[in-house]
């Protein structure tokens, strides 16, 4: 088979087939023989005539089915793929195919995997409904906040941050994203020590507070300090998904500890940022729904971080459609964020989200105490309809933060 | 600490830091700022100053000591990364920065961990020295095929395919990165009947074969799969690395099989095609020989992967330059290979590394036999510094092969 062989656009896909759409910019190639390239490398094709191909293998020849300028669309049988085996279906779909040299760029933008393939994962177990629940928060967005300086503080130091942020309003305070256990704040001693905290603050608060606790390592060692954050009354952890690595996120997931798993994308903008090359964050958001995280970071629109609009939109709704009986994802933005961002977050996100600021709350000149206030009185603000100018007039740490970040 | 507190080009890095080398091109703020934000973002810095700030954590804060031109060297702290955990040594360096508004582009060109973190993980077990052992072959480059078609055929197909290619001369017969346990050819009966058809081409030719079959998947799954795979006598496994991400790389390391490790990069392409954004292959390379892999992808030169000889010449440095004593990994060409490319690949990659072909093998008109042959056939001739034309007049194999692949 060459690969213009892999092309038939009079092909209509089953509802049992895997789908794929790539943006391609061709090298040498039309951009059918492109096309063709793509849908041949990821099934069952290769450069060059072969000997030992079978008219039964040929049947399974991924098919470009739909071509619309550089947009491509690629059906695959079912067949070609391992159920319950993320690495295996990326190996194929988004494997090898961005080297070609045929191809000047290649991006991979949606992906759509058959009801089958879907339910061979466990997807969330908690999801936005459950996590509601946990929290006892019925409406509002979530409030959290990343413990800062990111790295360096001493246990000690890092409990106390979390402590204010918790009564200052916070409901979830979280580890960063290379924060796992270094000898200045070792694992086992922050679990305990910061899960002390939290229950001390849901006594003098009366609210319900959670620990994000980054487990990020080798997959053993993962496995056990889950064991140890659920035998110590934490109700999260914290996996940063792309460094780790998809096998050992489902690992995780199918030890189905009774931890909500908050997921970190630390690393995606290397292969999400160039629109034109790499794999888009709504694919990164489908797989880890897939495989089941009940929370993602999918970027803030506003903040420090660079995605646009539209494709903030399009993490959220890879979280939130209907996806064959799987439970939503909370979608999480962070990066940069603080109270006078947050009536834009809220116009953009709806409730359903987690508002979540590390130098937003910790630089309040006030402290950590004032600036968790000030990011719930900008929440209650917006939630009332009520402009934080005019909010700010009767609490003083709103003020304070509209006055530190313009 | 503002992001320029970061840039401190009078620093002279210590042996126990670690140091890394990123193109950075700003957008909108100076390159000193940018280069700065990278260190920040990397270890204890963040957008905006703190109050939960400590004297001690300053110290820790990395220093962009080098600024070239839009190439900069950061040291970090070792006291920044745990040791033995891959993931959170990238989720800082390879981490966040790639996403910041500021930066229009940023590659991670380089990484360089000191000695004590690099021995901190297992390195590769066996390297070249172990894979020529176990192969009993002195000086020649190894020779090896993947079965092509790369999915679909059934088990019997497969082994036949398998035999077909070890008679003919093959060293090595690998699966494909995206065949794991497909319905088509499931994993536990294909190791068994290929181990078989490996033990009567091992008596019938007299060489030493191996398989090297490919046990991506989630974590546990791997671990059963790897251990089937020493209960039957195999020599190797095949893992996609990228897929299934580095904690599961170093589980399978830590695991202390008794079987080589081959890695396959399915994937890397996303995030090191534009060399201005992303993650070089080198640095992949350094992490997972860390890690401790015994072979590894790293491009052709010539054939149908897209990277330059100064690339690939980079990769393979990675895997053999003196890094604290830990063993020499293998280099793989692989992708697009045929016979008429040996003396090329030859003169660029010396004797130790291996040729894998798939197409240029099982495309051979005369089959599999027949171009495995003529595979073998080019390869002693350039090691014996006769050219392919002349040694194909009397090798009739080599002599068709150079028809068909020109």
């Amino acid at each position: 088979m060459k690969y213009v062989d892999f092309v038939d656009q009079s092909y209509k896909p089953k509802t049992t087939d895997v789908i794929c759409d790539f943006y391609v910019e061709p090298d040498g190639l039309s951009l059918t023989e492109a096309a063709g390239g793509v849908a041949a490398e990821s099934s069952v094709g290769t450069w060059t005539e072969l000997t030992t191909i079978k008219p039964y293998v040929e049947k399974l020849a991924a098919r470009v089915f739909s071509i619309d300028g550089n947009n491509i669309r690629v059906a695959y049988s079912i067949e070609l793929f391992e159920h319950g085996n993320m690495p295996n279906i990326l190996s194929s779909v988004a494997g090898n195919v961005f080297g070609l040299r045929a191809l000047k760029n290649l991006r991979l933008n949606d992906i759509h995997l058959p009801r089958e393939l879907v339910q061979s994962f466990k997807g969330p177990k908690y999801g936005v409904t459950g996590i509601r629940k946990l929290l006892g928060v019925k409406d509002r967005p979530l409030v959290g906040t990343i413990i800062k300086p990111k790295l360096g503080l001493k246990t000690n130091d890092h409990t106390k941050v979390a402590y204010d942020a918790w009564v200052g309003g916070c409901d979830i305070v979280k580890d960063d994203e290379n924060l796992s256990s270094q000898r200045f704040n070792p694992f086992d001693d922050r679990v305990v020590a910061t899960l002390e905290m939290r229950d001390r603050a849901e006594e003098e608060t009366g609210e319900k507070k959670v620990y994000m606790v980054n487990i990020t390592s080798e997959t053993k060692e993962m496995i056990k300090r889950a064991q140890f954050v659920q035998d110590h009354g934490g109700k999260y952890l914290m996996i940063d998904i792309l460094t780790c690595g998809f096998s050992a996120l489902q690992t995780i997931r199918e030890q189905d500890f009774g931890l909500v798993i908050h997921a970190h994308r630390a690393g995606h903008a290397a292969f999400t940022k160039n629109p034109k090359h790499g794999i888009s964050m709504k694919v990164i958001a489908k797989v880890a729904r897939i495989i089941g995280v009940d929370q993602l970071h999918v970027g803030t629109v506003v903040g420090k971080m660079s995605e646009t609009q539209e494709e903030v939109s399009e993490n959220c709704e890879a979280l939130r459609t209907e996806l064959d009986g799987l439970r939503n994802v909370l979608p999480v933005a962070s990066g940069g964020l603080y109270p006078g961002l947050v009536p834009a977050l809220m116009s953009f996100f709806g409730n359903d989200f987690v508002i979540q600021a590390g130098g937003g709350i910790h630089g309040h000149t006030e402290g950590t105490v004032s600036g968790a206030m000030a990011m719930r009185q900008a929440v209650d603000a917006t939630l009332h309809g009520v402009s934080l100018t005019e909010y700010a007039e009767t609490h003083k740490e709103l003020q304070e933060a509209l006055e530190i970040w313009k």
